[in-house]
């Protein structure tokens, strides 16, 4: 059958759909689905994959680091410098501009805005004195993100993302003029969740910004750094550190990363990089918010990897593992919906997320029918500030966790749901 | 030879000690010391009897929690039930009142106080938009307590010690009088750096405490509950936080604990005991800086020590380490300094710390004298909010990391300075 899209049947060719596609949904809720593509949690082969990191100590292990630390004890605020290395080669920085620390990038990325709230940046007014406190949001985007910023009372203004990442013109142009945009949520490699890795002329006029706000920052979420899917299609991005320091702005950066999607999800490392000014002003809060982190577990992490070749190597396993599953969703997706035009979707060359972009309004309805179904979406709106997608219309697709074979079930599924909430909204019923 | 009191000493007398104390110590800096009694470090041997942890995971483990939860993955906001177990044991609290965090103590109340300044406590104004926010601060004390305080801009009111606890009566006071006062920090067991425990009736007149501000929180550090150096005198205090409900306060106290001590320093696990109405609170905050701690860690941790039995199983074997120290510690003090006048120590069951009195004005020239000589003691003043000790006389001894040897002549050195010092001040040299 020639597929037509939907816009062009007429309203009886129309009417004709929701009888059929309703028996299919009765049937598919009847197989009793329990499935969940809401996070990018690792799937459990990934995480049986990488056990061979718990053999590298053992009660006879040498627990001195490569500068004779002895990682049991107390000291080293700023991290092993073998791990602030493995973590700098992540991101393609200088051991120097690393911090690394506890178990999670987030919890990073929390405490900068906390410590910018009550302690400014860098000299700068502590952001909770002043009467308003804006961040750009590029959406759809990371949830989480956005709601590190909403918790400490930061308005919120959405940027349009495109395959380039954001809108560059509206993002110069916003934070020349308002000096209360103190930054910006980037995901700038496989971005969360279109899977869109930055242009290097997007790099490059990030870099480049004129901001208004002295303590204006970039917060560089770069959570997929080598989570590629292809061993023939991989991504890469400009190195921001040395763009911004190039354009004279080597202050205007915080970079994010970790090893939750390398070794352990809440158990890997995680790490900062930025310019020593930034850094220095770091550790001034650091330096009585901890004595140290896990410096057994960034042992742990160094011994297993070694260096980048074998984070890569680790990685190439993780990608063999996922390429099936993305290649499950966008085999039922093509199947079914190419052409019939009430849905579009990324197809990302790495990271952990499809996005998908449901005719206007029908995102919150196909969520809803799909978990009544069995199958759990991450909410509609959540890829956008406050929850609110201005057009209901994204939805995040994880299929990290289920198995190929779930995640097509899952996919046809969704696809039913789209279509039998499309043909709804066509109608008007 | 009789020793009596310095001050007992005629001038004359007293002018003979100068030029034999001088030799000696011109000595004792020949013998190229270099010794560090700064820090509450365990000692090599204390890490290396823990190095058991290591073997009960290995790529073979069952990675599943008592409540089947993959610890792997991401998940589990508030700690696994069996460590939530295991900390509220040594807490002798309920788990339901227990939240595992990540490695760190000190890091889960600095995130107190920060969440407290950016987002008040249950409710009310965030701290930042006060005009006054005021901590009491027992004293001598925990320098990184007072370094949290400070580093927040609050006030901290100075509290006199006793063998008992605070001063009661002027916490009493203090907190019904002012409410600008928010908080107090207090080591209840085995106190830094006194090794003093709190009296049941100073913990029943806590939990009792009619504090002026409905935000005022005891900041209790329970540091050293299971740090006892001997079988048979080991000291208890009453559990803080059902005396509190008992009083009719059952939101006014936080709890901390960690294993750092137990297990590794700054690879340990880290918990907050507190009443349901702040961890309901603490989790909104919390569910947005993190998406979980390290759960590996602490199965780890529940795998290795088993249950509370298994922990003071543990804790024997680091007090038949660390008591030769503190002895050493003591016999020369004794030897050297019973009866001279010139100084007073405490004799602690527990913890890390001896506290050490010298006379007023002498401690700074103490230090630096010991320091000169290559031992490392904590900079006075440091017990004290600010770093002053208006008396210029408490100093902080912590003989867990040398060896019982190296306390010993560590000890030899830090009296001869005492002797040295104290002789120069009643000559008005």
């Amino acid at each position: 059958m020639m597929k037509k899209a939907y816009q062009e049947l007429s309203r009886d060719q129309l009417l004709e759909l929701p009888e059929q596609l309703a028996k299919e949904y009765e049937d598919a809720k009847g197989k009793g689905l329990s499935l969940d593509m809401s996070r990018g949690k690792p799937g459990i082969s990934q995480l049986d994959m990488g056990m061979d990191i718990f053999d590298v100590l053992n009660s006879q292990s040498n627990m001195k680091s490569m500068e004779n630390v002895d990682v049991r004890n107390y000291g080293v605020l700023d991290g092993l410098l073998e791990a602030k290395h493995m973590m700098a080669d992540i991101m393609g920085v200088s051991a120097e501009n690393v911090i690394v620390c506890g178990n999670a990038s987030l919890t990073i990325m929390y405490d900068t805005v906390s410590r910018s709230m009550t302690h400014g940046v860098m000299g700068s007014t502590p952001w909770c004195k002043l009467d308003q406190v804006k961040f750009l949001c590029p959406a759809p985007g990371y949830d989480r993100h956005f709601a590190i910023t909403e918790h400490f009372g930061i308005e919120m203004i959405t940027v349009p993302m495109t395959p380039q990442g954001p809108d560059m013109d509206m993002v110069e142009k916003l934070v020349a003029e308002d000096p209360s945009i103190k930054g910006i949520w980037c995901v700038p490699k496989y971005s969360n969740p279109q899977g869109y890795s930055y242009s290097d002329e997007t790099v490059r006029r990030f870099a480049a910004l004129k901001p208004a706000a002295e303590d204006f920052r970039i917060f560089w979420d770069n959570a997929y750094a080598v989570h590629h899917l292809y061993e023939d299609r991989q991504d890469e991005i400009l190195e921001i550190l040395s763009e911004c320091e190039k354009a004279g702005n080597p202050d205007m950066v915080y970079e994010f990363a970790s090893t939750s999607k390398i070794s352990f999800s809440g158990a890997g490392i995680a790490a900062i990089a930025a310019s020593k000014g930034n850094l220095d002003f770091i550790k001034k809060s650091m330096t009585i918010q901890t004595i140290g982190f896990d410096k057994i577990n960034q042992l742990r992490h160094v011994r297993s990897f070694k260096d980048f070749e074998g984070i890569k190597a680790h990685m190439r396993k993780h990608a063999a593992i996922l390429r099936p599953k993305f290649e499950a969703v966008q085999e039922v997706l093509e199947r079914e919906l190419d052409g019939l035009g009430i849905g579009t979707w990324t197809k990302p060359n790495g990271g952990y997320f499809i996005s998908f972009d449901a005719m206007e309004g029908c995102a919150k309805a196909i969520v809803a029918k799909c978990k009544e179904a069995g199958v759990t979406l991450t909410g509609a709106g959540a890829t956008y500030p406050y929850g609110r997608d201005p057009r209901d219309s994204n939805i995040r697709i994880a299929p990290s966790f289920p198995t190929p074979e779930e995640m097509a079930m899952a996919t046809d599924l969704f696809v039913l749901c789209v279509k039998l909430v499309s043909v709804e909204k066509l109608l008007g019923m």
